[in-house]
């Protein structure tokens, strides 16, 4: 790193909140991660990861060289007010992670960056991964739920308040379920990897052996042994998936589209049949070029990113 | 409007070729108009009539002031290239309208700005209209198709090639009619004015009176004597374009809708309904606050429109 600047960056999950140093060419240095605290009813005793995060990360030499901080949550998120909701920290209501984490003793008031943790993914491989050299581009992050982030005109765009491209819950059946957001037929009730096992499981699939979770990567075992219930739950997913892709790729121009998150490990399960059903989909002219891609850089995407939102 | 440069602003339409002169403040002062020859197979004899519509304008003393000119024109076109292949105008397929513009005497090789119609449109709501003062907008044209463009982050955008804002051409319906675009369930196959009265005509509705024709007006005129079909027709159609409208503000944040087009004749019979599903289908926290507004510059917002694109 020479004696270059660098950039702390902080990934606030429900699960984990990890913490990193990164290069000014978005190369990981450093990683330190802490369970989070998700069930404290007290604020601040979830914060007191964050810090414990940050005081780990100082304790390297090149802490001294930080120059800012870019972090990156589970969202919602409001990066105008510079506060996190996160729907798994539920202690966590407009809550002010900006101005906590620039209080600091380490930190000491140097520019704090906040991002949703789609956004700071789609920014990693926008600047570091699948994504790099694209004007227009929707990162997407297909796990438990779907969530993705836009590049537009060669820039990551986060939205006034940072919740641009919410994918998961742009509605691709008019008269389908009701969604726990309230509104009905999102894509994410289709095609996230909790939808998927779901569907297969209402279709009369079981995991293989008795120890088996009814897990999308369970389902994704049954399709590479030719289950067929398996294979179609994949591209009934990846059907839902390819329609909100062209939606997005119809509303504002998208060159790539990148898939990362859990249920990618199912790799050409998933992505052959979405690059079917997107020729479908994806009809108009201006639509036809756009190309799919899995992401690159995995689950460094979210600190990497995190560190990309501190840079803009 | 005194010594102020003026913008020349020409608006083409599969039925009509217009032009005006518009002032820095978006006022038009003179319109000009000739039918379109839509048949003609000879892409030079369809720009005849642009030629002619520019020559008319020409002849008003305040040509002299004229430093740029504003094309809005049927799509879909390509403001990289500068062409259109407007679905009407058979014998234009990548025609080189801003070339072949800014060769006419008249013009005389000043700069030529090119938009699509519902992009003009989207860029005079956000000029002088209803979408004033609003940094994130999406402005609907519903005719018989459903048109749109977005404004993001205070200023119209068009996407690399001018076709953002494709809103007819998403799918709300996964498993939905075919489309032509080669798609299936559209938005606007069910929300266009053609749509609303074919689905009413399917439902056994028919015009009042031996002379009425099966269009969107007939079906507004039935639904306001009561009819429970038209009234039934109109809020599938509402329901339809809340839920892709809600579907924009979810990928790009969105502070208002602007509906025009000549289906929002119908005024609150579309505007009602769609209000009350919008509230069903736009749930997240970032996506509440989004209103709905009817278009306020009418037919003078593609000419209105075509001039703003020649400032930005």
């Amino acid at each position: 790193m020479g004696d270059a600047a660098v950039i702390a960056a902080i990934d606030v999950g429900g699960t984990k909140i990890a913490g990193g140093l990164v290069g000014r060419d978005g190369t990981l240095h450093h990683r330190v991660e802490r369970p989070t605290r998700a069930r404290a009813t007290d604020p601040a005793e979830v914060f007191l990861t964050v810090a414990e995060v940050v005081a780990d990360l100082a304790a390297d030499p090149r802490w001294a060289r930080v120059d800012r901080v870019g972090v990156g949550s589970a969202g919602p998120v409001d990066i105008g007010k510079g506060t996190v909701s996160p729907v798994n920290i539920s202690a966590w209501r407009g809550f002010p992670l900006v101005a906590e984490v620039r209080a600091l003793p380490q930190v000491a008031g140097a520019p704090v960056a906040l991002g949703g943790d789609a956004v700071a993914m789609t920014a990693a491989e926008h600047w570091r991964g699948a994504a790099r050299g694209f004007a227009n581009a929707l990162c997407l992050v297909v796990s438990t739920g779907v969530g993705a982030g836009l590049v537009l005109d060669g820039k990551v765009y986060p939205g006034p308040t940072g919740n641009a491209g919410h994918l998961g819950h742009i509605t691709v059946d008019l008269e389908g379920e009701p969604c726990p957001c309230g509104s009905r037929g999102c894509l994410e009730r289709v095609a996230s990897g909790t939808a998927i096992a779901a569907w297969a499981v209402g279709q009369g699939w079981r995991p293989a052996g008795d120890e088996g979770s009814a897990s999308a990567a369970a389902v994704a075992e049954s399709a590479r042994a030719g289950d067929r219930v398996a294979l179609a739950a994949f591209d009934r997913a990846a059907r839902a998936l390819a329609a909100g892709i062209a939606a997005t790729a119809t509303l504002v121009e998208l060159d790539v589209a990148v898939l990362g998150g859990g249920v990618l490990r199912a790799g050409e399960l998933l992505l052959a049949p979405l690059r079917r059903h997107l020729h479908s989909y994806a009809t108009l002219p201006f639509t036809r070029h756009l190309t799919v891609r899995a992401a690159e850089l995995g689950t460094d995407a979210g600190l990497i990113g995190a560190a990309a939102l501190a840079l803009d």
